[in-house]
């Protein structure tokens, strides 16, 4: 399924915070849109044929918030488009908890690198 | 807490399909992605604005896939940029399969007229 697509975006989110499958979900949103900005801000020919491709995305989960940091500093070592996301705090979480990390869209052999060893959600 | 923001994006999501946190998750987060590139292209103060204030983000449900048309209608009326997702059916779902429906960003006031009455997610 993988090959069908050139471009990906991961959005990679924390199990270890209790959170509302709504609240969830609009946090991996707030990832996404983010994480899109910023392709389209740096690498505008990634982020367009993700569009064109018809924006693949794929949720995976990491267990603690270090993994996300890590995940972060490779994925920035490779000039990855990124988005590291804090929840406002207004409702379910301390503010400023992170919550999840966009990567992408770009090449998804490039995006693999980081990810490959990370569990769908 | 409505009143801190100004626009608004409103994903809405039907509840009687069998889809998994992951998968709903990746769903919702197309219809954030979409339907802000709907309002970048037709709408950009608003876009512009919403990115400013931090992208308020807030997922709703329905129980059947004719609520997210009739709201898509609604939306239409009022001249709202919108995104109805269908999956492509790789994996959990039949093809085309309709999942959701994003509204906004836009004024809180006028998606509000669409998405009033819904609960949250």
């Amino acid at each position: 399924m993988e090959s069908d697509f050139d471009y990906t975006q991961n959005i990679v989110v924390r199990t270890d915070i209790k959170i509302s499958k709504g609240k969830l979900s609009v946090q991996i949103a707030h990832a996404a849109v983010s994480a899109a900005e910023a392709a389209r801000n740096t690498h505008r020919e990634w982020w367009s044929n993700w569009l064109s491709e018809g924006q693949r995305k794929v949720a995976l989960k990491v267990d603690h918030l270090e993994d996300l940091g890590r995940l972060k500093a490779e994925a920035d070592r490779l000039s990855l488009p990124v988005a590291l996301i804090e929840d406002r705090g207004l409702t379910e979480l301390p503010p400023g908890t992170v919550t999840c990390l966009g990567i992408g869209p770009a090449p998804t052999g490039l995006v693999d690198k980081v990810t490959k060893k990370l569990q769908l959600l």
